[in-house]
């Protein structure tokens, strides 16, 4: 038996903390569970009461002579740290604690939290909270509303996380206008101890739960330990879908980062990459994830991108159109046998190819001959169904005709029944039935866009893993001797180095002194040459008027070198300069940019992007974490707005994409290898013609402090 | 009196094909203007019948002994048009033509509209439909609902055009729903006499219209009569808002496009021209396009994009404060005062800086208190309100005291009440009292942000136009030569001088016919020199390999000759190759694309966006089109994601501007003077520094076949 039973189906709860004064969460929470109809045994702790709603009353939980599942703690933190540890003497299986004033207010408040934490860790408790809304089993074998929400939900095949407690009481009272129904339901507040990974596995392997909406303000988990496992529960044949609602500052990461990576990955682009990764599904609104649940918990999915469209009104059906290309669909072409079956049962002026357009006097009959026959035509994966209310429509005539075609098809079939009052009858049958049903056909076809997503995800092709040989002591030496020195910022030279260690190709580079040496590198190597200045202090060249390129004999590079130096002093006057690097020119190639930047929380994130001054207006750029492998680096490539450009465009011939996933494959490897790089910007990377590799351009690497 | 009253504030109407059988049209519509208490006198006419709905009725619009002002027309397309005619001899003032069959169908349906709408031009008679719903006007003056919608909406300042007469049912059933009003509610089907300029010009004069919002498949005007006349509507101190939902084929323009910008012109990008020169708001959604209205509806507009969020959640707060940024506002930075303020309401666990969290348990009077502090901020432009529903939670006292204070302010105060039935009765009370209300905040944070938006438009900047001289007459001779010739494509040469002709600055270029003569002409023009082929069959010179930049040596140039010639007979064996230009290398600048292409309803738009192989991918282009002015084009330049680069990133000199707005108002100059002009690209255009313009470095010109 899975820990978290006790929490989600307890056969008997302690309500420690229960009150007889209505209002106080004490007895609101005792009295929805009471009037919720829960089939376990309730009992009330409380040493001033009687008795609580007519329940007899126990003064402590020593007290109650039969075993207890679960406890649910209503008692500010210091009585709460006491009950726990009578709760563990008891033997309680799961602790689920209400209140507030825990590690969200701090000081004593935070370390009674961390007390509690380690003390159901130690028994082996599950602990729920602090901070939190409660828990709500909706199964009529259980019936538990352990929250203080009145509101029971229906019963249903999605479940909700939520680190919101407040955002829980208004998505029950949503959900209740819709109809929605729920399998679980739980407030996690402050994770002290079961948070979303826990939850995840638990949904994933609970019969009764098929979609899993989250309210996320944030994870505390590594990306290797969250992606890894929530990757496998959203594919393969029998996947539990995720939806998510997530909500962050939207400022961007620290203001000082030092590199590209640095400045461009706030918080939500690392997010954006770990749901990417995990098969997560990502909403913007809370209406979105109503709707993209409803789609996912009807559990048919389309095996290709080719939908039909069947409305009673032009207007609508266009809007549908439209939205169904944005969403990646695309309008099915019918089969001559399918248009000359709808002619037999439309009027001259119907539309019989996609969108259908069944004409406004369109009755249940029209309707049901038209899903069927389109149903049946093999070019068509899913089917949109429109219906608007006009005088001879039949709502719920036309809701039973789709309900009874529904149940005998695998394709996914989604309603736009559109108004209110007028058709709220239908609505309610298809509900019922779990036909996912929306008010307008612009959401209708954006859900079934995201379903054909999740199937796309479910389903997705893996390589087998690149063979790849780095020299990791060799860098580990490299790395070494800066932090001896206590050097932070690796340039051209060494960061050369630590890359031809993992694979990268470099370009021949050499420091000089002085103008005269300059020219004699530059002759040798030949020309044209790129010129750099070299300071740990000026990390943006460029912008310090630190890089001259293409330089083309001599005279050039004497004059070079000087004009170098001299912007270089003028752009910091104390910045320490080396010298100047002479370079050959990198063989022709697209611009991209590779970099690492490290989080906190999830650890090192790679950063692919296109290259040049487009990554800073276009930001298009992707980030991933662990765990890296090709395929990752695959879909990550593919994953830029610029990708046509790396496939060739206008007939250009395609760039070397599997060296990029090479290179992104290896650069994870080595920042794994060296966790003490806190940064790095390979900017640009030139990626040749197939076959013939990249070349690193330019590279800083910047250590942790006090690595 | 405007003829327009004669359909919206008629005195007497009859409806002509009224009939006595429930469900048909002609029932209907006279049960519901009858039912809809109608203050004016109603006239049913049916030759077969004695009575309708027991009034008396007609056997003819012309046996009815009183004047009649509006003719409601519900009968198939023959005997449409004799009644017409009968109406017209009674000396009617308007006509609603509800049936459909007319061009919608074609064929003689089709001619059988156009003889309707000659015959009510020549009388002076405003025609509305066919093909429509029918028309509502809510307001207790009038109380008519002639539309087949049994629903008559509460009177508002709101007012709804719609081209689809199904989508207009499902608009009246939501509004109820969401207790919205309306002013005026039109549908107006095939458009054969009154659009949408029709009714905007009346909305913008009716004092109980504030908003409009419209559902647009097409439009049938051109950009300079609908731009001119709407941008001063959507302008100055008294506007009238109007909020769109353009549907549409997504599908992008003539697939044969011989130009990149007639290959971007699809008729959306050339619809998000039209809207942004004449202020309108584009919606996606029929919900954002209520979301929006409601907003507008409240007419308290901010003045700076400074927000305060008070909310009793911490989590719904954070969801509001994302969704403002992303849409383009921040938050305000509370005052000393302030804080000081908000401390003596708040306990002390609240938050009493932007977002304020008011905290669970608050009740009416932190909410109060906390709204009027904040509202009192100077440093504050508008207030975003979120109630959670928790069991201190007071949303009808909340409510109230939220009106109070709306009533004295001029500051906007939007409100999200999440949930549905616990916290309706605020809902109810907030919507009567016209503060703006929605179910989640971000939501309230999109609207908020359009409504600024519409603030910035109304009171933009608008600076005198340049003033620019043209040689008019040398460009239409050079034009001419190639009509009379009955050719169709410019090249370079002659591309180059109609630009001279515009003020564009363009590159010394000859034409070379053999190596030699090439090598000759370089020598004399000094390297490097870019080579290109001319022929008049291939336009994509680079696609082709008919191009050669960088070019250095005489050796070079005769290597560059024969490859560019041999490239371009692999390339279409059947090309007619003129030589090969040899122009001397542009000076430096950053590469923007100049484009015209001609929409055959709207005319000539222009496009400009960044140029090189970004345009295609990024597509971050803008189309603009007449009236073409300084402010359109300065706005348009603005307008593009890649503006920062022009303007200079990091550190970068600013680009020369200016000239790029003249060089976008005189190529508008250009095509209005020479209409055959059907296509045109300037890729790439070279913009130099501040002061020192742009320069040609590419030009392709089309002119209309049959021109």
């Amino acid at each position: 038996m899975d820990k978290l039973d006790a929490i989600f189906s307890p056969q008997t709860i302690a309500v420690i903390g229960a009150s007889t004064q209505k209002g106080k969460v004490g007895h609101d929470i005792f009295a929805n569970i009471l009037y919720g109809g829960y089939t376990g045994t309730l009992y009330p702790v409380n040493p001033k009461a009687k008795s609580v709603l007519s329940v007899k009353c126990y003064i402590s939980i020593a007290a109650i002579p039969d075993p207890i599942d679960l406890a649910m703690i209503i008692l500010p933190p210091k009585a709460a740290l006491g009950s726990v540890k009578e709760c563990i003497a008891k033997g309680v299986k799961g602790i689920v604690i209400v209140s507030a004033g825990f590690k969200e207010v701090g000081g004593e408040g935070a370390l009674m939290e961390i007390q509690i934490k380690e003390l159901c860790a130690q028994a082996g408790v599950r602990l729920v909270g602090p901070n939190c809304l409660g828990v709500i089993n909706p199964s009529k074998k259980v019936s538990l509303n352990a929250s203080f929400s009145a509101r029971m939900p229906k019963p249903g095949n999605v479940s909700f996380i939520s680190q919101s407690g407040a955002l829980c009481t208004a998505v029950l009272d949503y959900a209740a206008d819709k109809g929605f129904g729920f399998s679980k339901f739980i407030s996690i507040g402050n994770k002290a101890d079961v948070d979303e990974l826990d939850l995840l596995r638990y949904y994933h392997k609970d019969p009764d739960t098929d979609v899993v909406m989250i309210y996320m303000e944030e994870l505390s988990r590594t990306s290797e330990e969250f992606v890894t496992e929530v990757r496998e529960m959203t594919s393969g044949t029998n996947p539990t879908h995720v939806i998510v609602i997530k909500s962050g500052s939207s400022v961007a990461g620290a203001a000082a980062a030092a590199s590209h990576t640095g400045a461009l990955a706030g918080s939500d682009a690392i997010y954006d990459g770990i749901f990417t990764m995990s098969g997560i599904l990502r909403c913007k609104t809370v209406n979105q994830l109503f709707d993209y649940a409803q789609a996912f918990a009807a559990n048919k999915y389309p095996t290709g991108d080719r939908i039909a469209i069947v409305t009673n009104a032009g207007g609508p059906g266009i809007i549908a159109t439209d939205m169904s290309e944005q969403s990646g669909l695309k309008l099915a072409k019918f089969s001559e046998e399918t248009v000359k079956e709808l002619k037999k049962y439309l009027p001259a002026t119907a539309n019989f190819h996609n969108p259908v357009d069944v004409i406004g006097d369109a009755a249940k009959d029209r309707y049901e001959n038209t899903l069927a026959t389109v149903l049946a035509d093999r070019g068509v994966d899913a089917v949109l169904i429109i219906l608007t209310p006009q005088s001879m429509t039949d709502a719920i005539g036309t809701a039973e005709a789709i309900v009874k075609i529904a149940k005998n098809s695998i394709k996914p079939i989604l309603c736009a029944f559109m108004g209110v009052v007028d058709v709220s009858d239908g609505v309610k049958l298809l509900q019922a039935h779990r036909v996912p049903v929306y008010q307008f056909p612009e959401s209708a076809a954006r859900s079934l866009g995201a379903l054909r997503e999740g199937m796309k995800w479910s389903f997705r092709k893996i390589l087998p893993q690149y063979d790849l040989v780095y020299d990791r002591d060799k860098a580990a030496g490299i790395i070494d001797k800066y932090m001896k020195e206590g050097r932070k910022i690796l340039g051209e030279l060494d960061g050369n180095e630590i890359l031809n260690c993992y694979g990268f190709k470099t370009i021949p580079t050499v420091l000089s002194k002085t103008a005269k040496q300059a020219v004699k590198i530059a002759e040798k190597m030949g020309y044209p040459v790129v010129m750099k200045i070299v300071s740990p202090q000026i990390l943006h060249k460029s912008d310090a008027g630190g890089v001259k390129v293409g330089v083309k004999d001599a005279d050039g590079v004497e004059m070079a070198f000087e004009t170098i130096m001299k912007n270089g002093r003028a752009y910091d006057p104390d910045a320490q300069i080396s010298g100047v690097l002479v370079q050959k020119m990198a063989p022709e190639g697209k611009e991209v940019i590779l970099g690492v930047t490290k989080d906190p929380v999830f650890g090192h994130a790679i950063m692919f992007g296109l290259g040049g001054i487009f990554v800073e207006v276009y930001k298009d750029v992707a980030f991933r974490l662990s765990p890296m492998g090709r395929n990752v680096a695959r879909r990550m490539v593919k994953s830029i707005k610029g990708y046509p450009i790396l496939k060739g465009l206008r007939g250009q011939a395609p760039s070397d994409i599997e060296a990029i996933e090479k290179n992104i494959v290896s650069l994870k490897a080595m920042v794994d290898n060296h966790p003490m790089i806190a940064e790095l910007d390979i900017n640009p990377l030139f990626v040749h013609g197939e076959g013939e590799g990249t070349t690193v351009a330019d590279i800083v690497i910047r250590l942790e402090d006090g690595a």
